[in-house]
C-alpha cells in the first residue's frame, strides 16, 4: 500500500478536534462581546467537528508505529488543507465572507501566517470573528503538528517524520531525546513570547483586546489587523517598537532560545544564521533609512529610521505589518523590501520565506565557486557553525532555491493572466509565497487581494501553502513519484 | 609572479591590430558614401593603433606557452575592455556621440551584442557609423579571441586557456585536436551563415546596406538597426521570417553545424540542449499567440502568429529586434518574453542569457531533488546527451545560475537610486546582463537608454560585459583571491 490510510485518518480525526478545541476562545470572545451571530456561526461549526472528529478519534484502530515519509507528507498537507477549509466555515456561515472560496483564502492566509485579506474592510467585522482570524497566526506560526505532538505523545517516533514535513529549514534539531518534550518546550517559550507582548502592548496603552490581536500577528509573523490601516493606524512609535522587537523575535530560530533557557549564551551568539539575520536586518534599517531621510520622504532622520526599522523587521520577518505606507517608497527602498521578501526569517522560527540559513548557505556557494575557478582542484567545504555542510544538505538547499524561483515565476505566469501591472502579479505572488502578505502595488500595504479572480484566489491560496509548509509537502502531492510505490 | 605581463601585454598588441584591421570596412563604406567627418574619425582612430599595436607586437618578446588560468582570464577581459575603449573613439571624435562614456557604452553593447543604444535617433548617424556599430555586434558574436586564436597558430595549448574565459556555456567544445583549425571552422560557418542573411534579404527586396546592417544585428544576436523603429521599420512579414529564421540558428551552438557539415545529423538532432531550446522557443510561440489573439491585440490569429514568432525569437536568442512595440503587449505575454532574456540561447552560440543548458540541468535538479525527497537513500545522477555529467560540472552550473541572480539583483538595487519605475530598472539591468538590449518601461523595444546618469550607463556597460563573458572572466579580477597568489 501507497499510504497507511487508517493512520492518516485516524490523525487528521485527532486533528478536528484539535481545531474544534481552538475555536474555543473565539466563541468566548463573540459571547463576551454579545455578538449572537458570530457566536452562533462558531458552535455550528465546532458542534460537527467534535462529533465527526470523535467518532473517528474513537472508532479508527490504527498503529503509529509505522509511519513513513509519504505518510508524513500526506498528513500534513491534508491537516492543513482541513483547518483552513473547517476555519472558513465561521467567515461564511455568519455572513461576513459569504464567497467560499474568500473565506478559504483568508483562513490559509491566517494559519500559514501570510496576512493577505481579500477584504477591504475589516472593522466591520464582530470581535470573534477578528480573534479566530488572528488566532489562526498564532496556531500557524508553530505549527499545527507540533501542536499535536506536544499533546500526543502516542506518536512517538514517527511523530518526526510527520514534523518534519512541517518545520521549517533545511536542518530538524531536537532539543531532547524525546519529540514530545521538544515540542512541549518550544510551545512554552512561544507562549511565553506572546504574553509577554500583550503585556507589553497594554503598558502603552493598548486596549487588551488589540494587543492581543497585534501579538498574534507578530509573534506568529502573520500581519492581520483588526483596524483597516493596521498598525499606521496607532502612529505610536512606542507600539511599533516593541511590535518590530517581537516580530524580529519570533523570526529567530525557536531552539536558540533553548540555549538561552539553559544559559548556553555563547552557542546562542555563536550561531551563523543568527548572526546573518541580524546583518541583514541591520544593513537593510541603515540603507532604507538613509533612502527615506535623504529623499525626504519620512521628514527628518529619527521618523526615517523609525519607519525603516519597523518595515524591514515587518517584511524580513514575512510579518506584512505597515507602520506607514511604504508603496510609496522611492524604488530603491522598495527593492531592498522586495528582496527581503524572499529571504525571510531564520529556519525554525515563525517567520516564512526561503530562510536565512539557506541564502547563507547560496553565498558560501557563490564564494567557494569563484574559488574553485581559480584552483579546479580544490576540494573546499561549505561550514555552519565551525561544521562542515554534509553534501546532500547542501543540494537539498540548492534545490529548494531553484524550485522556490520555480514556484515564484509558474506563479507569476500564471497571475500575469489577470492582466494586471507587473509589480502587483510580481509581489503578489512573492509574498504569498514567502507568506508575507501585502505587496506593492494594487496589494500594497493600503490595499488587499479582493482584486483577483476566484480561479486566481485559489491559485494565491495554494502558493501560501506550498510556501508555509516549505514547498515539497504540497508539491509531492502532484508528482506521479509520489503516488507510484515502485519508483 | 601572479600573471604572465609580457604575454599578456604581448596579446593586446596583437588584438589592436586586430581591431584597427576590423575598423577598415567602416572605413571604407564612410568613403563610399562620401562622409569626410566619419571617414576622418576612423583614420584618427586606425593610424595610431596600427602604430602602437605594431610597436608592441614587434618589441615585446613573450612566451605563449606558459600561460596560466590567471592570464586568460585578465586578457580577455583586458581586451574586450580595450576593444569597447577604442571601439568608442571614432563616435566621440565625429561628434556623433561626444558624451565618452555614453559612447563607450554603445560600443561595449555592440561587442556584447546587446543593442542597447543611448541614441534617441539613430538616423542621424553617418552610414559609415552605423556600420561599425553593427560591425561590433558581428565580431563580438563569434568571439575576439576565437578569432584571434583562428588567425594565430602559435598561441597553440595555451589559446584553449584564453578561448575558455570567452566561449559561453559551460562546457568547451574543441571540434579538431588543434584550436586554431577549430576557430577557422567556426568562422566559415559563422560567415557562411552571414552572407546566406544578406542574400535572403537582399532577395526580398531590402538594399544592401540594410541587409549587412540587419544581417550583423541577426547573426551576432545583437539587435542594433539603422532606423529608430528597428525592423518594425519595414513592416514586412518576409524581413522578420528571414530575420527570425536566422536570429534562432545564431542562438544554436555552432559546433553542431559541424556535425551537420559531416552530415552527422542524427547528433545534430539528438542534442538535449538543442531540443530544450526548441521546445522553450515554440511554447513560447504559441502561448504568446493565443495572449495576444485572445486579447485582440494584434487582429488575427497570422498576426498573433507573425508577431509572436519574431519576438520570441528575438528575446530568447537575446537579439532585441522588435516587429512592434512588445511593451504594449498584455501582462501574460510580457512576462513571457522577460523570463526568455533570463534563459538565453544555446552554449557556444552568439546569444547571450544563461544558457539553455543550464536551465535544462535546472530543471533535471529540481526533478531529482523531488526523487530524493521520497527515496532519501538514492543515487540519482543528472544525464545530458545519455551520458551523466561530472559533480563538478553540475556544481559549477548552479553556481553560475546563482551568481547570474547575484549580479541581477545587486544591479537592479544600485539601479533604483536612479528612482525610475521598478520594470524600467529591473529589465534594464536583465536587458543588459542577458546582452538583450530591449527591456520595458523607459527602455522599452521604441526608447533607449539615455536617461540614465553616467554613473548608471557605465554600471550597465560593466553589467553587459560580465554576462558575454559569463561573469566569472570579469567578476573574478575584483576578487582578492584573484590578485593573491598564495590563495
Amino acid at each position: 500500500m501507497v499510504l497507511n490510510y487508517r493512520a492518516v485518518f485516524k490523525l487528521i480525526g485527532i486533528i478536528t478536534l484539535l481545531l474544534a478545541g481552538f475555536m474555543l476562545p473565539p466563541l468566548f470572545v463573540s459571547l463576551y462581546y454579545g455578538e449572537a451571530a458570530a457566536a452562533e456561526a462558531f458552535i455550528r461549526t465546532i458542534v460537527p467537528m467534535l462529533i465527526i472528529g470523535a467518532l473517528i478519534t474513537l472508532l479508527v484502530k490504527a498503529d503509529f508505529n509505522h509511519l513513513k515519509i509519504r505518510d508524513g507528507y500526506v498528513t500534513v498537507a491534508l491537516c492543513w488543507t482541513l483547518a483552513s477549509v473547517l476555519g472558513a466555515v465561521p467567515f461564511v456561515i455568519s455572513g461576513y465572507i459569504p464567497n467560499f472560496i474568500d473565506a478559504f483564502f483568508e483562513t490559509v492566509s491566517g494559519f500559514t501566517t501570510t496576512g493577505a485579506s481579500i477584504l477591504a474592510d475589516v472593522e466591520v467585522l464582530p470581535k470573534g470573528l477578528l480573534f479566530w482570524r488572528s488566532f489562526t497566526h498564532w496556531i500557524g506560526g508553530m505549527g499545527i503538528i507540533v501542536f499535536a505532538i506536544a499533546l500526543l505523545p502516542m506518536l512517538g517516533i514517527s511523530g518526526q517524520r510527520i514534523a518534519r514535513a512541517e518545520v521549517t529549514g533545511p536542518l530538524f534539531g531536537k532539543l531532547t531525546p524525546k519529540l514530545t518534550d521538544s515540542s512541549k518546550i518550544l510551545y512554552m517559550i512561544y507562549i511565553g513570547m506572546t504574553v509577554l507582548e500583550i503585556l507589553f502592548l497594554m503598558l502603552g496603552g493598548m486596549g487588551p483586546f488589540d494587543s492581543m490581536i497585534h501579538t498574534f500577528g507578530s509573534v506568529g509573523t502573520g500581519g492581520f489587523s483588526n483596524y483597516n490601516a493596521g498598525v499606521a493606524h496607532f502612529d505610536n512609535p512606542y507600539y511599533e517598537l516593541v511590535i518590530g522587537i517581537f516580530m524580529i523575535l519570533a523570526g529567530i530560530n525557536f531552539t536558540l532560545y533553548y540555549y538561552i533557557l539553559r544559559r548556553h549564551w555563547r552557542d546562542f551568539f555563536s550561531d551563523n544564521e543568527l548572526r546573518c539575520y541580524l546583518i541583514i536586518f541591520s544593513s537593510a534599517v541603515v540603507l532604507i533609512a538613509l533612502n527615506l531621510w535623504m529623499s525626504g520622504t519620512c521628514g527628518t532622520i529619527w521618523q526615517s529610521l523609525r519607519h525603516s526599522f519597523f518595515q524591514s523587521a515587518s517584511i524580513l520577518t514575512t510579518t506584512g505589518f505597515a507602520s506607514m505606507n511604504f508603496d510609496l517608497w522611492p524604488s530603491f527602498s522598495k527593492m531592498i523590501l522586495f528582496i527581503l521578501m524572499f529571504i525571510g526569517g531564520c529556519s525554525f522560527s515563525a517567520a516564512g520565506g526561503m530562510k536565512v540559513v539557506r541564502f547563507a548557505l547560496l553565498l558560501k556557494l557563490i564564494r567557494r565557486g569563484i574559488a574553485i575557478r581559480l584552483h579546479p582542484k580544490a576540494v573546499i567545504s561549505i561550514k555552519l557553525n565551525g561544521k562542515p555542510i554534509p553534501a546532500d544538505t547542501v543540494s537539498a538547499a540548492v534545490n529548494f532555491v531553484f524550485l522556490y524561483f520555480g514556484v515564484f515565476f509558474t506563479g507569476m505566469i500564471l497571475l500575469s493572466l489577470e492582466n494586471h501591472d507587473p509589480i502587483t502579479t510580481a509581489s503578489a505572488v512573492a509574498a504569498c509565497l514567502g507568506n508575507v502578505g501585502h505587496g506593492f502595488g494594487l496589494v500594497g500595504p493600503m490595499v488587499n487581494y479582493g482584486l483577483f479572480t476566484d480561479a486566481s484566489t485559489l491559485m494565491l491560496a495554494v502558493i501560501m501553502l506550498i510556501g508555509r509548509l516549505e514547498l515539497f509537502t504540497i508539491i509531492l502531492l502532484f508528482t506521479r513519484q509520489f503516488w507510484n510505490p515502485d519508483r
